[in-house]
């Protein structure tokens, strides 16, 4: 077959040592007043026309924490550097470099950096998605029910 | 709104020390009589139903490469360890530890490990996707009228 070649061109973006990378945004979050999440960014890797998933990095700072959320797509989620800890559904769990961890639909997460070490992690999902959902003080309630949550919540407000 | 839970279970596959994970195949391919490719293994690291990309994690022995094809659907390639070079297109260019690389669709691909590292890349591809075509012996020779091409395919049988 002579098909001729595409007109999208190859990319190649060569990483820098501070897990940023050449012609990649980070995009900041700023800080949520009421402590959803803090001190994390994102930068997205890949995000295409002809590609159904999306692969994001997320990077937490010592002490941070992802948004607390749940939605009805799935992640699928690898550690690139450092360790912390997830919580996923009812569970809390360690997580280390290249740990796999998926969240299922509709299941409350948060993943969080220890307090001396930076945790980054990779985040594929689908291209198309529905918006992230925020607990109510009643789902923090709930959620705090079970002691390993509520210790890994921390003395930090939730909501 | 208080929707129940899904049936599906969050899951934690703890990576090991040698790149291989916990409950995830390492599917070896035999060494190809044509040379297409050498010294490569594959591990599904997430692809589920509701999922519409699929992240697999190839690992090419030092000296080894992936397979020279090209397919209709998209590679998004993260070097997730080691270093070496890649074709996409006409293009030769040297990959190291988290560079990113895009191969749009019909285009020749092949990825190199250095004669002396291991080369561990991320893959990530739509779920539903075409066979890759093995190039023909014409399209080899027109490939290495590039020298930088020629190169690279080396003193090694390409079919």
């Amino acid at each position: 077959m002579n098909r001729p070649m595409t007109a999208a061109r190859p990319t190649h973006r060569k990483a820098r040592d501070d897990f940023r990378w050449e012609g990649v945004d980070q995009l900041p979050y700023k800080e949520d007043e009421r402590a959803l999440f803090k001190s994390i960014t994102r930068q997205v890797l890949f995000a295409d026309p002809e590609l159904h998933g999306e692969l994001r990095y997320f990077e937490v700072a010592p002490g941070g924490f992802s948004t607390l959320e749940r939605h009805e797509h799935m992640h699928a989620v690898l550690i690139l550097r450092g360790r912390g800890h997830c919580l996923v559904g009812r569970e809390v769990r360690p997580i280390h470099i290249r740990d796999l961890v998926t969240v299922p639909a509709m299941t409350w997460h948060q993943f969080r950096a220890t307090a001396d070490e930076t945790l980054g992690f990779l985040c594929m999902v689908n291209a198309t998605r529905d918006k992230p959902q925020l607990p109510t003080q009643e789902d923090l309630a709930k959620l705090k029910t079970e002691p390993a949550i509520a210790a890994f919540l921390g003395s930090v407000p939730q909501i």
